[in-house]
């Protein structure tokens, strides 16, 4: 009933997670996902994940389930001092080995209650030290509970004995920051030495873009690449209201060049849209070109509320390059603050070009800086019209050169328009950062 | 091999996702806890979730699997147009039937693409309407993939025929928004059918909580709870930077008056910090507490860099009682538009209840509203000074009745410092509005 494993693949591994916490929709399952991310980027195929309930009855069998066709079974949860953490006793019950105490790990726990002022260790926790026999336990470093590293087939005369490569179970603890140290730093000498020849690890490279949708963007480099025979490179593309994140792929000896040549093919389509290369997060990436001409920033937000404001004020050390800025909700306040004249409040509308371009210049006067940002548009649910529906959206930039506007529609609710219009006023100026002076921004 | 279902429980499911992308990493699994989350509330007992990739053996085999020993197994994933979609396929492989194209199907596929100005439907979309000869379609009215309804045992002589309760499969696509429309709008009926009889979903009240730790919170609830003998109620705590959400659940005939019960016994622990009463976000709250009182706010802010604006202006409508406000990150901002005496800086610092209380009544003459909230911390990761640690922050508000201050200090990297200061804030205003001339905010 079970199928080999998947042709072509080296080797390959599952994921156990543990915890009623899980079944009942309580807590997402973050491990699964992190595990699977990391196995696949040391090499390994992931082949399933599976999530039980903290029963013994029930890892015991997804235990046994898990092993049969993979060559590490990666388990997370149930590892604590508590009644209800219950793999260590599933693993012993599942290969019929004995569990017994490390001598080690007790030690270490006695020192570690000592260090807090304990006199002794509780009972409970004693738990912990508790190993199946013929496993090594991982010292945790962080926590109380170890990992735990076991080849089934080393100990027992089961389903595995005499197999010429038996798969390996690595136990974690369930707490993602625990479990997350213990794989990286404390599992992963153990993986390379057993696993490291055979695997091979994909090389990645991603590009953060954002102004283009995904489909736009998937066709121009699909129809670029149809043209390509340079070595085999996967395509991803990882969508959000902030841009598409496009995730290059590829494995074996040749996977450095073949990234290489790819991204020199797509070059030209992804310039006008990629700010990676400046930073992970778009407002970071500002900040490195304000910072490297030793300007600084001032916003008047509208129906962004706040937002690029947040998004600035959020990198570290953004003290040296953002001044701060008014969110003007009301109209009144576009006017006391900014400026803005009641005559082109009247004649225009608050959501229009000259409105955007008085805030711009309102906002550098207020809030003295080297370049102003104005956003003003119809976020939603109500306050659109014909003429300006919802999701319209004035963008204005102001500096000493003098002013310049656009103005875009945005699909969506109104937390999307919100986002997309944040998203799009930082690009506006960190397009505007590269050339000040230039037309084109 | 297979363990027996739980004892105790009623009926049980099983969640099967399908998908590379999940076992990559690339996607996080969102599906799975939507349906865990939803089964459990129906009243399923959810004994696992599993997640396999595209590859049709691996399907097949799941699905076999999965079936064991539950009522209900919901699929999601693979039903879509494309050939990486193989979960069709696979469960005619699983139950040994044909897949049979549905004329009713097909029909509706091809007025949807002429809707869309086609002038025939593409071969590939063809393929949704192939359905496995014994299940039933159930449109989806969102999006081309239908959902599937299938008694195994109904239509094959294998494991399961015979059985007095044969186990249901119920295949959705696995787009999160048309699965959950699935689920919710037109499996449910057919859920309720067959199983409503044996189903008794629990009751549930959330209660949502901010300003007290999740720790503090569980103990105090925990020392009340051990003198309860009025029936069954579960306690679970969801703990975020913005408070603790409590979550109580009971199941039977008597569940109403428990969660009840629990309630009232809970009231005078939960009621300085519940705010779910006036929503289900703070700001929301926030928003209904203004309105009640006809009162407009404006805010000045430092370290949380408009964050508490962006969440005010979040809620629809919120134009009604939000006037703006200033955010104040350099420290002439403060002097210039918002009054700070540059004596006060110079005396206090600029995060001080003497700089908090001038900002607040600063902006509230610069942005004339009821009542105004100033904001000013070290948020990190710079900043810091022994006697103003990084995290802490001077929080004040100002209305016709004068001013209060408080300060308080914040774990955490310089992301949470922000967002708990935002929601302290948020909390402060919540708590003024109340009982503005009381002394007590």
């Amino acid at each position: 009933m079970t199928p080999p494993p998947e042709p072509g693949a080296g080797l390959a591994a599952r994921i156990l997670t543990i915890g009623d916490e899980l079944l009942s929709g309580e807590r997402l399952d973050g491990n699964s996902r992190w595990l699977a991310r990391y196995l696949s980027n040391q090499g390994f195929q992931v082949l399933g994940m599976e999530s039980v309930g903290d029963a013994e009855s029930a890892i015991v069998s997804a235990l046994l389930r898990g092993l049969e066709d993979v060559d590490l079974l990666v388990v997370t949860g149930g590892l604590g001092p508590t009644l209800d953490d219950r793999t260590r006793q599933a693993v012993a019950k599942a290969w019929g080995v004995r569990l017994e105490e490390d001598q080690h790990l007790l030690a270490e726990l006695r020192q570690r209650f000592q260090a807090r002022g304990f006199s002794h260790l509780p009972e409970t926790n004693r738990r912990v030290a508790l190993v199946p026999a013929g496993a090594r336990a991982l010292p945790n470093g962080q926590g109380s509970a170890p990992a735990l590293w076991f080849h089934p087939a080393r100990v027992v005369d089961g389903a595995f004995a005499g197999s010429a490569d038996p798969p390996v179970v690595l136990l974690l603890p369930g707490v993602p920051a625990e479990m997350r140290h213990l794989m990286e730093e404390v599992a992963a000498p153990s993986i390379q030495e057993v696993f490291g020849a055979s695997l091979s690890p994909p090389e990645t490279r991603i590009i953060q873009t954002t102004g283009i949708p995904e489909s736009e963007l998937a066709g121009r480099i699909e129809a670029r690449m149809a043209g390509w025979d340079g070595g085999s490179v996967e395509v991803a593309y990882r969508p959000s209201l902030r841009g598409v994140e496009v995730a290059l792929r590829a494995s074996g000896s040749q996977a450095g060049a073949a990234l290489q040549g790819v991204e020199s093919l797509l070059q030209d389509i992804l310039a006008p849209y990629r700010y990676d290369q400046d930073g992970g997060d778009l407002a970071e990436a500002v900040g490195r070109r304000l910072r490297s001409r030793g300007w600084t920033v001032s916003l008047a937000e509208s129906c962004t509320g706040g937002e690029v404001l947040w998004r600035l004020t959020s990198v570290p050390g953004c003290s040296e390059w953002v001044r701060g800025g008014v969110v003007a909700y009301a109209n009144e306040i576009k006017g006391d603050i900014l400026g803005v004249k009641e005559s082109t409040l009247a004649d225009h509308g608050a959501v229009s070009e000259a409105v955007a371009l008085e805030m711009a210049r309102g906002v550098r006067r207020a809030v003295p800086a080297s370049v102003a940002v104005a956003v003003t548009g119809v976020a939603g649910p109500g306050g659109g019209s014909p003429d300006k529906p919802v999701g319209t959206v004035w963008f204005a930039v102001d500096h000493e050169g003098g002013g310049r506007a656009e103005v875009l529609r945005f699909p969506g609710l109104r937390a999307e328009v919100r986002e997309r219009a944040a998203q799009h006023a930082l690009h506006l100026l960190y397009r505007f950062l590269e050339d000040p002076e230039g037309g084109n921004g």
